[in-house]
């Protein structure tokens, strides 16, 4: 691996300090705080002149403030002399803002990796950004990991029974044939069709049967839980067996653990692109292996 | 002048909106909002295409959020066709962390001048920013203006009695200065000095009485109000009349107003380079006259 370095940024300690680990390279935490007016205070603490530097920052809320330690970061590595600094960002924030849907919007994705690029970074890394098309506005080396494979490999590990992979709509079918092959198991999704006379929204689910099963919800981000919850309640009224849910950026906004809890989820996994309560499945060796592909 | 419209960013409203009456210009308010994840969604809301914009926004606290605000709106202005984007960021945020003063920190200041730049602003101008040195790091035309003459100004329409202006430090002495200008007043500063035996530090005032006077003590920013008030509680016990505050940027962290209060502080001024409870003083004059010299 041509990488001399790692470092460790505030919001991705678990995932920097396994990267370390599986690659058994160097790392340094970088060092931080916050002014009594809530400016964040940056400071590398090591030599990186003339090193090939893995920098590791997720950008899960609060975003603004995550995005400006990454910006403080790489532009302290750039300034100190690193060779080289490649940027992983496990979870990056403002994807969903990815075009102009009414006139005057701001394309926010498009001015994040704006700003990455002016500090000079050489290379960037993320998972399960929102649109694949957002990679394009990128003209350094840059890749968008999947974390399906180590969620699938994780539940694999779990002895899940007969289990089945659910896509909680079309858009996230993908997501559910890739932890499906890593768990060498089946998956369906479901579809969201409004009744016509009386408006309601009705899911429903094809191909398979859940009765008795282990039943695998899977998707990219889970917010308030809310889509989550309604696939899981009803997959679990139909006789599921164990209702887990995997998910790549698990945000949990407001009361999204209790909601899907009370829906029926026996098991949340999450991944460590944000760090928090179910930060259990990591992404480390992936980011590894996809390392390799633009260093 | 050579703009056609200014673009008022959330964080300058009333600011904005006095640049749009005292010019006559055409003025468009940003449309926002937050995201349940904590996003900053922001939309021109008018037609920028070929126009020479100048768009107002303040970066104090939460810093962040207005800093990546103001991001989104430069790179959305000239993404809508802007022909030149001048951007007045009255307090600029992160400018006290201005050089490395212990190996590997990151200089704050420079790295959110080179992401305003990247996003290819035409010209830029602030308010008493902590260091003029900081400015150099601009490479498109940058002002760094003062708003003492307008609180000086203020002043005088209060009728204040034999006027004395006050710095609470060395540093701050060309503020007092300035101030005294305007209000054709005197001016002095106060001395810290440590007692060499019992390491108390003392603080002095020089040249001038202050007994039945009205004295204006000037800082460029009031943060947890602790300095000013160390200084008005001496001055009201030395027998001023009354005593005045006049600040650039009053962040006002934590109990700043009742600290200030508590310690005899009679009248708190601030301007509209930070939108609060005391953003009585309008730097929109000073801005406007200051654009000329960047247009």
């Amino acid at each position: 691996m041509e990488i001399d370095l790692i470092v460790i940024g505030p919001a991705s300690v678990k995932l920097g300090s396994r990267l370390a680990a599986e690659s058994s390279l160097e790392a340094v935490a970088v060092e931080h705080k916050t002014f009594p007016d809530g400016e964040s205070y940056i400071r590398i603490n090591g030599d990186v002149s003339g090193k090939r530097v893995l920098a590791v920052q997720s950008t899960y809320p609060p975003q603004d403030r995550h995005l400006m330690q990454l910006y403080l970061i790489i532009d302290a590595l750039k300034d100190l002399g690193a060779e080289r600094v490649y940027a992983a960002v496990p979870y990056l924030a403002y994807a969903r803002q990815d075009g102009r849907f009414r006139p005057g919007e701001a394309v926010s994705v498009n001015t994040v990796i704006k700003l990455l690029e002016a500090l000079r970074v050489d290379g960037f890394i993320t998972f399960n950004i929102h649109k694949q098309a957002s990679m394009e506005a990128f003209h350094i080396p840059a890749l968008n990991l999947s974390a399906m494979p180590a969620i699938g490999a994780y539940v694999k590990e779990l002895d899940a029974w007969r289990p089945l992979v659910a896509a909680p709509d079309e858009g996230a079918v993908s997501l559910a044939r890739e932890a499906a092959e890593a768990l060498n198991a089946e998956y369906t999704w479901f579809e969201k069709r409004r009744d016509r006379l009386t408006g309601r929204v009705e899911t429903s689910y094809r191909k398979l049967d859940v009765k008795g099963r282990d039943v695998l919800i899977v998707d990219d981000i889970v917010s308030t839980g809310s889509t989550i919850a309604n696939v899981a309640q009803m997959v679990k009224a139909q006789g599921a067996r164990r209702v887990l849910v995997g998910c790549v950026h698990a945000l949990l906004a407001e009361n999204a653990l209790e909601r899907m809890k009370a829906a029926g989820v026996d098991l949340l996994l999450g991944t460590d692109t944000v760090e928090g309560p179910v930060s259990q499945v990591s992404v480390a060796s992936l980011l590894l292996e996809g390392l390799r592909r633009i260093v």
